[in-house]
C-alpha cells in the first residue's frame, strides 16, 4: 500500500487551464504532445511513483546510502527502482530525440519530477543531476562528445554529476581551485569536491561528472573556470566503460535529511592521471553552468512543491484518521481532527500552498518551453526574460514553504509526528536542503534583484505585474463573490509589489547594501503575490468551467474555495513584506558588526 | 572550549528594566533575592551551563539515551552533569524553603531554564519534569506526602515525571483509561502511558511519577481523574528506597530529536501489584494538573526562546567566521558572510526575536510570582489572571518561534548547516518538539480563545492591551528618531490587537467555529505585539541609561536599533494576522472534509 497518490486532477488543471500545455504542444518540435498521451504519461508515472518509489522512501531514510571503503551502496530496493525507471523511458521525456530524448515539454516534465520528489525526494535527486549534465553537453558538447555520453545519460544508464563546490568555495563558485592542465586531448584534474550529490553509487554502469576546475593561466574569479567531463570509467574504442578513472569517493556526509542520497566528497586526481575532458573553450565553464542552472532552479522549485505536497498528504490522512476530542461547537463524542478548525486552516494553509507554488513551478516551466521553442524571436527573448525572472522566485519561495509546510505536516500529527517512524518527521529532515542547494535562497534573492530587476530596470517584472493586472477583469466578470472578493486582495497586492518594485530599482541604483537588505523579503512578497495571481486565474477558470457537463464539481468548487482562503489569508502578508523591504533595510543595517 | 555563552548582560537588563525584579524582591518570602546574590547566581548558572552541560548536547545528541532490557541509560557524562547540577543546589533555586527549596523568585529561575536548555534540551528536561513533581506536591500533597518526597524532588537526587498521555488519550487527556483501585491506604494502578520524558534512567537514586489514572466508580471524561504517586521504588520505614514497584519501561521512542532525553513508553502494574498513593481527593487529578501545567508551559515557552538563542550564537559564530564573497557595495577581497545584508537580516531578526521572547517568558515568570506572594489579594487575582492569558501566548510564540529561528540558524550555514557534525541541524530538530508537548500550540490557541478571552468576554486582554498603551508616552518622551518610529508602529498595532480582540469576543459568541478557525493567527498576533511592547519598553529603558555614566553604551544603543528592527520588520505582520483572524476563517471552514 502506497502513501502517495500523484494529484493527478490538480496536475491535469494546472497544465491545461493555466499554463496551457495545449498551446505549448503546438509549438515546433512539441507536436507528440497530444492530450492523450499527456494523460497516459501522467498516469503511469503516477503508478511508478505510487508504487515503486514511495515505498522506498521511509527505508531509504532508515537505511542510508552506505560508504565502505570508496564503494556507495544506495538504499535496499533503489537499484530495482532505478532500473524501472529507466526501463520506462521516464529519464528520456524531455530531452532532445536526436539522442535518444522524447521531446515533451518540460511543463509536463515537471509534473512528472513533483511526482519522483514527492514519491522519494532522494532517489529523484539522482535523475535531476543527471539532467544537468544533459543539457551541459547538448547546449555545448561537442558532436563526438554529444554521441559518446548523450545517449546513455537520456536513457538513465548512465548518470550524471555537477562539481561545483570546495571547501573554501560554496556560493562563490569563484573561488575554486581544482587545477586542470592540458595534456595532448584531454587534460589532467586534480582537486577535491565537496556535496557532490551521487556522486558515487551502485545504481549505473558509468557516473559522468561534470568538473569546474581551472587550467594553470587562467585568470581568477569566475572568469577563470573551465568545465571538464570526467567520467568514473574512461570510455573505451566501442564506447563501453572500460579501464577506471583516477577519482574515487572519500567519504559521504552524515546529514540532516535525504539519507537515502549519498552526498559525497570526492577526490580527483590524487595517482596524477584523472583524465577529463574540455567541454566548449576554456574559461568559459561558469557560463555553461548558467544554461542549466535555471532549469536546475526550477527543479529544486518542484522538489519544494513536491515535499509540501507529500507532506500535505500524510498530515491530511492523520487528520481524518486520528480522532480525538469533541467538536468546539459540541457533538456527541470526539471526532476526527480534521473537523477541529484549528487543523482544518493548517491544512488548508498547506493545500492553497501547494496549488499556488504548483502552477507557479509548472507556469516557469511552460514559460521556459516557449522560451526554447516559440518560432518568434521576439517571443522566444519576451518567454527568456520573463523565465530569467521566475526562477529565482519559484527555487526560493517554493522551497522556503517546503519547510514550513513540512513543518506544519509535523504538528498536524502531535506527538506522533516527532517519532521518526510515523514519517512525518522525514519530510521535515528532507525538506530543509531545497533552501540551501543549487544557490541558497539568498542568493536567489540577490539573483532577483541584482540580475533580473537592476540590470533592467524592472522591465521584466513591470511586463509580469502588468500581465497580472489583466486577470482583474476576468475575475470581476466571473459569478460569485468569492472571485470579486478575491479580485480585490489581488489588486491591492499587485499595486503593493509594483510600489516595492519601484523602490528596489530606485534604491538599488543609490544604495546596493540598502536595497539587498531588501531582497528577501522582496522575493517573498514575489511569489506571494505571483501565488494569488495564479490562484486567482484558477478561480476564474474554475468558475467558467462549473457549469459545464462534463465538470468535477466538486473538484471546481474547492478550487475557488481554495482561492478564496489564499486572499484572505495569505495574500495579507504582501503589504508586511513590503513594508519590510521599503522600511525595514536600514534597521537591518544598523548595528555594527562587532555589537553582534 | 565550549560553543554557549549565556547572554547574561542582556538578562540582567531585562530582570532589571523590564520584569522589576528589585520589586519583585521586595514582596515576601523573597527577601533573599538581593542583587548581589542575582549576579552571582547568574554567573555561576551560566558557567555550569557553558562547562558542564554545552559540550555535552552534541555528544548526547549523537548517542542518544539507550534502551536495554527494561533499564534506560543516559548518554555519556549526563549522570556527572547531573550530579554537578543537584550539588550545585540549582534544582532547588524556585522552591519553598520548608523542604529545602531557596526561596527565589520564578523571573529569575527563568533565566536559569534559559541556561540550561540552550545548553542542553535534553538533559534539562529531566529537572523540567521534576519541576512539575514539586508543583504538584506542595500545592495538592498531603502533609506525610510532602515529608517523604519533597526534599528529595526539591534536591533533585530523586525526579519526577508526568504521566498523562496514552495512545487513545493525546490533546484529549479525558479519554485516559489507566485505572487504580483502591486497596487499604493505596491503590494498585494498571495501565500504560506513552510519551514519558525521563520515565526511566539512571541519573537518580529513584524517580516519583506522577499518574494520572481513574478509579472504577469515576465519571466520564476529565471530571474523572485522579493523581497519584507512584515511585519507582517504594519508600522503606526510612524513608529511603526499598522494593521496585510493579512498573516498567517498556520502550524509549527513536524520535526527530532530543535524542539525549528518554521518552519512554510506560507500563504500570502489568504484575498486578503496581502502587500508588492518591494525591488529594479523587477525580480532582486534571484541576491539580492546572495548577502545575500553567508554569510548565511557561517553561516550554522559555524552551522555545533557548534552543533559539543557541541557534543565534551557532549561526553569528559561522557568519564571522566564514569568508564568501565580496561585498555587494565593493570590497578587496571576500568578507565574512556577516557583512552580506540578506546574512544580516537573518541576524536580526533572531536577534530581535529572541530579545522579545526572553521579555515576554520572563515577564510571565515575574507576574506568575507577583500572583503568588503580592500582599494584596487583589493584586494577586489581577497579577494571576495577566500570567493566565500570557502562558498560553508564551507557550506558542516562543515555541513556533524557535523552530523558524532554529531553521535560519540552518539556512545561514548554507550547505555546512546540512551536515550533522555543524550542530546547527540538532537544534533545528531539537527546536521541533517545544510547539507539540505541554499542550500543542493549537491546544494553546484555543485556551487563550476560550478559558482566557471569551470566559470574561476580553477583560484581561482590554487591561493588558491598555497597559501597553501606557508605555507609549514614555516613547514619546524619549530622545531620538528611533523611539518616535517605535512608538508609531506600536500604537497601530495596538489598535489591531484591540479590534482583532473586539472580534474574537463578538464571533465566539454567535459561531465558535469560526472564532476558533482564527484562534491561531490571533495567538500569533498577540505574541507579536506583545513582544513589540517589550521591545518598546526595552528601548525607552536603554534611551534612559545611555547617557548614564556607569551605562554599557554599545549595549543600549544595539539595543535600541534592535528594537526599531522589530518595529519595523516585525511589527508590520500584525495587520496581515489580524485580517486573517477577522477575515480568513470563512474561507478556513468553506470546504467539506471529504474534498481534502
Amino acid at each position: 500500500m502506497s502513501d502517495y497518490a500523484a494529484p493527478i486532477a490538480d496536475m491535469r488543471f494546472v497544465l491545461n487551464e493555466i499554463v496551457g500545455l495545449g498551446e505549448i504542444a503546438g509549438l515546433p518540435g512539441y507536436e507528440e504532445t497530444t492530450p492523450d498521451l499527456v494523460d497516459a504519461v501522467l498516469e503511469e508515472a503516477g503508478k511508478l511513483a505510487a508504487e515503486q518509489l514511495a515505498p522506498l522512501n521511509h527505508s531509504g531514510d532508515r537505511e542510508g546510502a552506505v560508504y565502505e571503503n570508496g564503494v556507495v551502496r544506495a538504499p535496499g530496493g533503489f537499484k530495482e527502482a532505478y532500473r524501472h525507471y529507466v526501463e520506462g523511458g521516464w529519464n528520456a521525456v524531455p530531452f532532445e530525440p536526436d539522442y535518444g530524448g522524447q521531446g515533451l515539454p518540460w511543463a509536463l516534465t515537471s509534473a512528472l519530477q513533483e511526482m519522483w520528489n514527492a514519491s522519494n525526494m532522494s532517489f529523484a535527486l539522482n535523475p535531476l543531476l543527471t539532467q544537468g549534465a544533459v543539457e551541459l553537453l547538448q547546449s555545448h558538447g561537442s558532436d563526438g562528445q554529444k554521441a559518446a555520453y548523450l545517449p546513455k545519460l537520456i536513457s538513465g544508464e548512465w548518470t550524471g554529476t555537477m562539481n561545483l563546490t570546495e571547501s573554501q568555495a560554496g556560493s562563490d563558485v569563484g573561488a575554486l581551485k581544482t587545477r586542470a592542465v592540458a595534456e595532448g586531448d584531454h587534460y589532467l584534474i586534480s582537486g577535491q569536491k565537496i556535496f557532490i550529490t551521487w556522486g558515487e553509487h551502485d545504481l549505473a554502469e558509468n557516473i559522468v561528472h561534470m568538473v569546474l576546475a581551472r587550467t594553470p593561466e587562467a585568470p581568477a574569479g569566475t572568469r577563470g573556470i573551465s568545465l571538464f567531463i570526467v567520467p568514473k570509467f574512461l570510455l573505451k574504442e566501442d564506447g563501453t566503460p572500460g579501464q577506471k578513472n583516477d577519482l574515487r569517493c572519500v567519504s559521504i556526509e552524515h546529514k540532516l535529511g535525504i539519507h537515502g542520497s549519498p552526498t559525497c566528497v570526492m577526490a580527483y586526481g590524487d595517482g596524477g592521471v584523472c583524465v577529463g575532458y574540455l567541454v566548449g573553450e576554456e574559461n568559459r565553464g561558469m557560463e555553461y553552468m548558467f544554461t542549466m542552472m535555471n532549469n536546475a532552479r526550477l527543479a529544486v522549485g518542484v522538489q519544494g512543491l513536491a515535499i509540501a505536497d507529500r507532506a500535505y498528504q500524510h498530515a491530511r490522512a492523520y487528520a481524518r484518521d486520528r480522532v480525538q476530542s469533541k467538536d468546539i461547537a459540541g457533538s456527541a463524542g470526539p471526532v476526527p481532527i480534521i473537523r477541529h478548525p484549528d487543523v482544518r486552516r493548517s491544512l488548508m494553509t498547506m493545500r492553497t500552498l501547494n496549488e499556488a507554488m504548483r502552477m507557479l513551478a509548472y507556469t516557469a516551466a511552460g514559460v521556459l518551453d516557449r522560451g526554447k521553442r516559440h518560432p518568434e524571436e521576439a517571443a522566444r527573448q519576451r518567454n527568456q526574460a520573463m523565465v530569467d525572472l521566475l526562477t529565482p522566485v519559484s527555487k526560493a519561495w517554493c522551497t522556503d514553504l517546503g519547510v514550513e509546510i513540512a513543518s506544519l505536516g509535523v504538528q498536524i500529527h502531535g506527538g506522533m509526528g516527532f517519532i521518526e517512524e510515523t514519517g512525518a518527521a522525514q519530510h521535515y529532515r528532507d525538506a530543509r536542503i531545497a533552501p540551501i542547494y543549487e544557490g541558497t535562497n539568498g542568493i536567489q534573492a540577490l539573483d532577483l534583484l541584482g540580475r533580473k530587476l537592476l540590470r533592467d530596470k524592472g522591465a521584466a517584472a513591470r511586463a509580469l505585474i502588468e500581465q497580472m493586472r489583466g486577470s482583474l477583469n476576468a475575475l470581476q466578470a466571473a459569478p460569485g463573490e468569492d472571485t470579486r472578493a478575491i479580485r480585490a486582495a489581488l489588486e491591492r497586492s499587485f499595486d503593493t509589489l509594483s510600489s516595492a518594485t519601484g523602490w528596489i530599482v530606485e534604491a538599488g541604483g543609490r544604495d546596493l547594501r540598502l536595497a539587498a537588505a531588501g531582497a528577501s523579503p522582496y522575493l517573498r512578497l514575489f511569489g506571494t503575490v505571483a501565488g494569488g495571481w495564479l490562484m486567482g486565474r484558477a478561480a476564474v477558470a474554475a468558475a467558467g468551467q462549473l457549469g459545464q457537463a462534463n465538470g468535477d464539481g466538486v473538484f471546481l468548487a474547492a478550487k475557488i474555495k481554495t482561492a478564496r482562503f489564499y486572499a484572505d489569508n495569505v495574500l495579507p502578508q504582501a503589504q508586511a513584506l513590503a513594508t519590510m523591504v521599503t522600511e525595514g533595510g536600514t534597521s537591518t543595517l544598523a548595528i555594527d558588526e562587532d555589537q553582534f
